[in-house]
């Protein structure tokens, strides 16, 4: 099996959170890949979507694009692509920032809410 | 019962859709009102918002913002307002613009489509 | 067809609501009864209950027991049995006095509310 | 609007319930086209598949394809077709001969349930 | 990150299960912590509610409230608060005791699924 | 408690998809059954169904019948036998070949899909 279909993209800068993603992650099995920006992460994005199976990416990002305009962009090259916001003080604006079948994981959260929400998106069961 | 606990907001510049729109939601019981521009959409659901129940807006709009920025300021004043998007080419927009829990109707949609997805809504049971 | 197998139960003393639901009920094709208290309701549940499809249920009711004990006797007799409770100040009460899979609607609501709600539970479709 | 658009083709040999569903349905703003057997049905659907929105169908048959072969063979030509399928004995089989993401309808059922399974399949909201 | 922000609590007797609800939470990442009895989980919980995300309850408890109580008591306090039960016998009743948007595990359970039901909960995506 | 309550029965060729969904399920608390084929998995489903919680199947099976099929019976068997059917080339079948509530799991898959998957559906929460 090709392991790099099932990479999932986290963007985040903080480094206690982007640990915890990357273990959570590969514990469950995924690959995770860690992209240091917004602008890095949509590059990627465009240039081997296909190698990406979801993106994780926290709200504030260094750079000049947020986790709302990534999100926004993957969805424009995918409609489907799964994608799980991850914020403490941003949370809150999911409801009119976010995009539809999103999952929003407000910080501090258990690595098994970023699993499941991973999985619940690939597996096209529900999202709100 | 206070009747306009019940109003629907509709922002159509579409003739057809407009009276498509309001008839179906009168004869489901609800109160259509119709707003010209999504500015004075705003102007009424910050003015009065506790006599709106739920935003129905196409995307297109005369003026200078469109039905993804209304949706998307209604939701900052309350976080829960159903939203149904109505709409002919943008449709394909929605996974990517839409707020999460809404609904996107493509034109041409039957009344009880629109009448199903507000109730649902409103009712708080599914949307994606 | 026996058109008795679709009767709907509404239990309701405010008579404009109960109208209301007789008339939404009736024009989409099912077929109301109303119970006068949760005590005759309940008989009649548990006299015929093949013939109730479903329970429109007010949350203060005239008599010893309330809208909640009623829907909690239904799901005892029936663990599927279709609820739709119908309330103005008790709603808030729904996430600890309710049952699972039912649907709160808060006075006032529009007849489609009713329907939909109503349809939705029958057709095994979502509750929360 | 084209009005074809919304075109809900209904296999049905029950007199009665052939006309509940197309009332039902054309008072909910739909154009109900009736085909008499599946395999006409899957004619029309091959043929102009576009002008066809849902599928409503019983699922014993006049000629030698039942419904449940039709809702498949829909699926082949449109893995997103939405399916309704009515029935009275044949309910029970739905677990197992259905296919995912659509609705039975047990006989007898009032209007409203067919005209909300059909409405909640196209706005994509929840199926079972 | 305050992990105390995710303690989940569990009230259980039988220490197999308890033993299994801890050990699978914690391995997820959740920070498990038992409470003898359902008085006083609810002394924990309306002291320091904040610091609980969730609430994991068998249903027959010493002392005089049981499961079904502790639950309708914790949505007093927090009308969204997430309720897993767990329980042999009583899972029975959860169509007319438990409350709504609330998950019931019958004895006996894989660690896997009452972690999956914590999560789904707290992402708030479907529960039943 | 007993264990073979929990046996998740799995009808899987590839050797490595195999592994894969033993050593997941079982690091998850579900006991791992493998059927060679599924005449096999049919006979074992028969025979002793109580002892199975859910099945999980490839499509393309040595012998004459698929995981279709197998899908099938055993949900004439139990219609509400939860369902993950995994696949490479077949998953595209899932919406015309599969059953309602069901997931397919298109490979290459994570061990934690899999498993939430089959926790979901034991939980009866979101399938579709």
């Amino acid at each position: 099996m090709d392991e790099s279909v099932w990479v999932i993209l986290v963007i985040e800068d903080d480094e206690a959170i982007q640990m915890l993603a990357e273990d959570a992650l590969a514990d469950a099995g995924f690959e995770p890949a860690v992209a240091p920006s917004g602008e890095e992460a949509l590059t990627l994005l465009m240039g081997m979507k296909s190698n990406y199976r979801a993106l994780v990416t926290d709200i504030r990002l260094r750079g000049k694009i947020d986790g709302w305009e990534v999100a926004q962009r993957a969805r424009e090259i995918d409609p489907e692509f799964p994608i799980v916001y991850v914020s403490g003080a941003s949370a809150a604006d999911w409801p009119s920032r976010g995009v539809p079948n999103s999952v929003m994981l407000a910080k501090p959260f258990a690595p098994a809410q970023l699993v499941t929400a991973v999985s619940n998106l690939l597996n096209g069961t529900s999202a709100t």
